[in-house]
């Protein structure tokens, strides 16, 4: 458990960074879903607040007055447990509450969240309150990548930032690392924060294996699109040549020929494509084919959390080949909050590491993130492991 | 041909109520669209700004400079002639160009517009002016229901105008009109201005046929309701009845029954329904079912035109049993402006009159309006004949 | 109302035409449903059958016995007041009843009206009869279509027969005729058979027209395909190009382009297309878009039937431009007989002759077809107006 | 490798055992095809012949000459690498070739395989042979689970066999078997014939575990049922909610309640349930939510690997908690054969054991079946572990 001044302070900080990530908005760019996958930034705004309105001032505070009872209906995301909600695909349709309210719903709660603290602290409160916090960081990457995608898919390619470097470099060589067989123990195993799918710390057995000290570059990539890998079915899983065919992919989202040279869409806009700089917004699907073109496979989550210790990693959140399952003796918590994790173990992905969208504190190497193996528009990227 | 010096005032006016039917309106409520139907307000704004700079600014002015070579990408809506577009389904997606952006679009049209008319009229370019003040006109009651279909599918129900009554009673006696068979004449006869769908004047023999004087109203529709009409298959097309299954319709749109009592969305927010006003947002497929359980029918097209000297109209467009097709000896203009009518002339049906959202001189007794036979958002009404 | 000594033999002629139409067929023929708009022959052959002991046997013979209580629920098409049915898009996943127990339900029900028949006469029974024949005879026609749907779609391509004809020529010199404005009379007027949408003889007035005395040729078809008329969006209603895009058309069903030269599916397999041969299975997107190609126009069903007399038809089931809807005073039959006709009165266009594939005596120039515009399974065809 | 002698009749005897599944049917069960997993009979037949003609008798056999060069377009299941084949969904649209000339290819292929036999063996024939024949086993559990679909979901509810039992008992009583952690080795590990997806044996460490000797009964899966299983969203998966909420589904896959107790369909028609035996028809969601209600889980592949030394099975296909992925160095064979099993590794559960419908000597310890987690047409079955 965390000291509880700092935790105060985490929130505060927390709260704010969220704003900070807003900073360059238009009220517009607040409202639309282009698809399914991304939310409104307003929604994000809106429904990190609500988590800690349902969960903690609401169960804990005496007399609480809600802000609006009609926000629990709007910004309630999954949580069955807790009542109806605006269908996901819906979000894009609601022009109101209006950003101007939803920021006024975030200073009343986190003006009671601090009321709150400052005039009763216990392990149960600060216990939510560090998940409310977790949970409102985890919404800040997607809410960065969000942003790109509504952005980066207005044909006007707006910038976002100036200042925002999504596509830095790995400026050492490649080299291989290699891990000897071996039972190896992982999973969480200290008193700091996690999520419960990391939890039941266990031995697992690998053979021996190499893996790559960086990830694959653009200029990787390109040698890859240019040798036909996504017109060769032999390297694709059935799925996922089923998927570059409908959705006619044929090079990772954000990419754009511009008069015969590869372009990609950043938060500085429209660039030209570093071969430098690591391949990201790929799918777990390109990431395998590619890995099969090159004659190489994906490390399995277990392998990277063992390796991990021997390369530097923190820019893309990496595919592994392992599918998203519990770990021995996974125990959901119960209530609302344990519909978080374990209800999506079945036909994801993990992926490890974390992004340059990541904010700070909120990664380790036990992490595990998910998706769907088609997904691209989180900062993803390719490690290779033989 | 109207007088030219009314005809800079016509459009000024034009252009200033477009935008005070969206004055009280927040930014996020001009980039929403809840259904592929209905486009965000902001979109309105653009495409008829559009609409005089790529019919009149560009081929008419010289030298003239767009204001953004993109917005003709984004705010053309269906002109193949004209290039490539937004798909329609997607613009709700797009958060910029800001409202504020569009606006100045506006006024840089809208200026243009003014300068070039003062420096140089002639017929054409006030053929093309007359044709585009109408176009926004036409936009104005999209606008104006669409504005009512985000707000009134906003769970919060937001009010939108305490000025704007748009549920207006009909305070006279339900009569029937008798129209005597014989030949009558069909169509635009007069130099005012009219579309081209409504030319051909021509002739046509009517049966013998009654019309009523008023509308249906609420409390009637409420009677058909509670006799089970939307349960019994065999007054409905088997397409509507698909319809009504699929969609589980059982009331209009914007209606919700609140303590057992039927309220609806008002420009004023969740109202009681009021039984003596006309019902409104009926599909055709629910105008036509009505009719049968009364054991009356829809007019034609035809048997409306002729009898509407007879009667007080302008409330609520009506739906006739008539499809959309030509008339005798149609022609289409030439070029892009002949996409406006012709090429909707397929599976829709005919709606004559107005309604409380048509603006002034915006419409006329041969004026042809037509919609799909689902769709229920504008403020359609229910004529009986017999 | 016809003699009844030759009802019955008009009823035996027909059961034992719909069998000698299905000579050709494979067992494996009979089952198969490879677009929900074709049926199994194996479902008309027993639906058609059903219609007779449902709306006949079972309630105007005394003490009847099914043949088997199951199959009303198989082979009712879509009357909703007699029951529940096997969804149209299932018909294909019946692999039972049998072949053999569909002609042993066929021999069993004709049969049981031929005792009924020579037992029992009455003119409501006879009425009823000569309804049955017609909708068998109806049935035939989608029959043959439906069979040359299902072999013409089989990468084998299968021949049906030698000596059905589905390409005859119509040698005469292609020429206009010209019909004076006027009054006339439309719809049925003799004591002969018709269906209720034919019923309610009345007037309409005509504006002058011309009429080809001739069918579109599948040579001048070919000159509209060669000068791009897939590809020119200005010719086509927007529904058509949609589904000319959505649907890659680019020539009439059942052509196939083979070296270089056109050939078509035909009831004697792939043979190469007659350039003098009537054009057909094109949809009224496809008819539509070819007149105005040629500057014509496609002539409405009230033409079509006034100049018919002056032309010879009954090759191709003819496109008009008239929406399929109901005429002055229609009046549905009580009960299920009421549901055949008038809830189809949306949405569909009007077709009016006949085609090489309606049975004899199963057409009149009274007679209303009617399909989607989309359509072109039928032996469709094309006859231009101006 | 197994001795050649036997070799031949191991290949005649699959050969016939496949048609002495089929006899049974009618000549229109073998055409239909209800869903896209299903495949017709025909087609099973056709596609397990025309894999011992495309990859032994065509690149092996000199001079060989096809039965018909189409059948390779109408019956290649997968093998891009073999050319373009009919759409899966469309098998069910084919009725040529017909049953008939589909025994007389099998005739054909069967005496060439003979022949080439009898005149020239190596171990490079034999192994393709053995390959040829696991494959057409493999085709004989779907055939019989098919056929199963086809007839019970047919409103007539046909017998298929008196003799086949697909509801077999297991009499001892249920208990748990306890495993100790420790390094077990996994995959195959012997001379006889396997899949490539079993190789590559390999240490996994296990942590301590129980499983039942036992599968979970009809009378256990109707108390979960009872107990609002498929009301309860906190136990099942977020994907098998919406699973379970899309399709209705409230029972396993064939069960009907009538007149009040449990019913379901079987090789014999519509019978009771029996409480006694185990259930089947269940989707790995509905596998998963069992267990979560029980208390407990789905063992992993390797747990049941390693313990199924100690139970008895066979008689179900068992849903496992481990997705479908590659072991440790797995490699695909070359050319198309390598599309065997690979390309399918991902969003797919692992079952192990075999069921009542699994030919003998096609399963294994150590064979991997895997489909995707909503199916349920396979006898699959509940292990639960602990």
């Amino acid at each position: 458990m965390i000291i509880t001044d700092s935790l105060l302070d985490f929130f505060l900080e927390t709260r704010s960074h969220t704003e900070a990530i807003c900073e360059p908005l238009e009220i517009e760019d607040y409202v639309v879903q282009p698809i399914v996958d991304v939310s409104p930034p307003k929604w994000h705004l809106g429904h990190t607040t609500w988590f800690f309105e349902e969960f903690i001032l609401k169960p804990h505070t005496e007399n609480y007055k809600e802000f609006n009872v009609d926000f629990s209906f709007v910004f309630n995301s999954y949580y069955e447990t807790v009542g109806k909600r605006v269908v996901r695909s819906d979000r894009g349709n609601l022009s109101r509450p209006s950003v101007k309210k939803v920021y006024e719903y975030r200073n009343y709660v986190t003006e009671g969240i601090k009321k709150m603290f400052l005039e009763n602290q216990n392990d149960t409160l600060n216990g939510l309150l560090e998940i409310g916090i977790h949970h409102e960081k985890q919404h800040q990457e997607l809410l960065l990548t969000d942003i790109k995608y509504i952005l980066g898919n207005n044909p006007l390619l707006p910038e976002y930032s100036k200042s925002f470097e999504d596509h830095p470099l790995e400026s050492h060589e490649q080299d291989w690392i290699s891990i000897e067989a071996g039972i190896y123990e992982i999973g969480h195993d200290s008193e700091d924060f996690c999520y419960d799918n990391e939890l039941g710390r266990h031995k697992v057995y690998l053979q021996p294996f190499s893996i790559s000290n960086k990830l694959v570059t653009n200029g990787e990539y390109v040698q890859f699109i240019e040798a036909g890998g996504y017109e060769r079915f032999a390297i694709w899983h059935a799925e996922g040549w089923d998927w570059v065919n409908q959705n006619r992919v044929s090079a990772p989202l954000y990419w754009h020929k511009v008069d015969g040279s590869w372009h990609h869409y950043t938060a500085q806009g429209l660039q030209q494509v570093d071969s430098a700089a690591p391949v990201t917004h790929i799918s777990y699907f390109e990431a395998f084919a590619y890995a099969q073109w090159k004659g190489n496979r994906l490390p399995t989550e277990f392998e990277w959390e063992v390796a991990q210790a021997y390369f530097s990693w923190g820019k893309r959140w990496e595919w592994t080949e392992s599918a998203y399952l519990p770990y021995p003796n996974y125990q959901k918590v119960d209530g609302a909050l344990g519909e978080y994790n374990g209800k999506f173990m079945v036909n994801q992905k993990v992926l490890r590491g974390s992004s340059v969208a990541t904010p700070s504190k909120h990664t380790r190497h036990t992490y595990r993130n998910f998706f769907h193996p088609q997904l691209r528009w989180q900062f993803t990227g390719i490690r290779l492991a033989k």
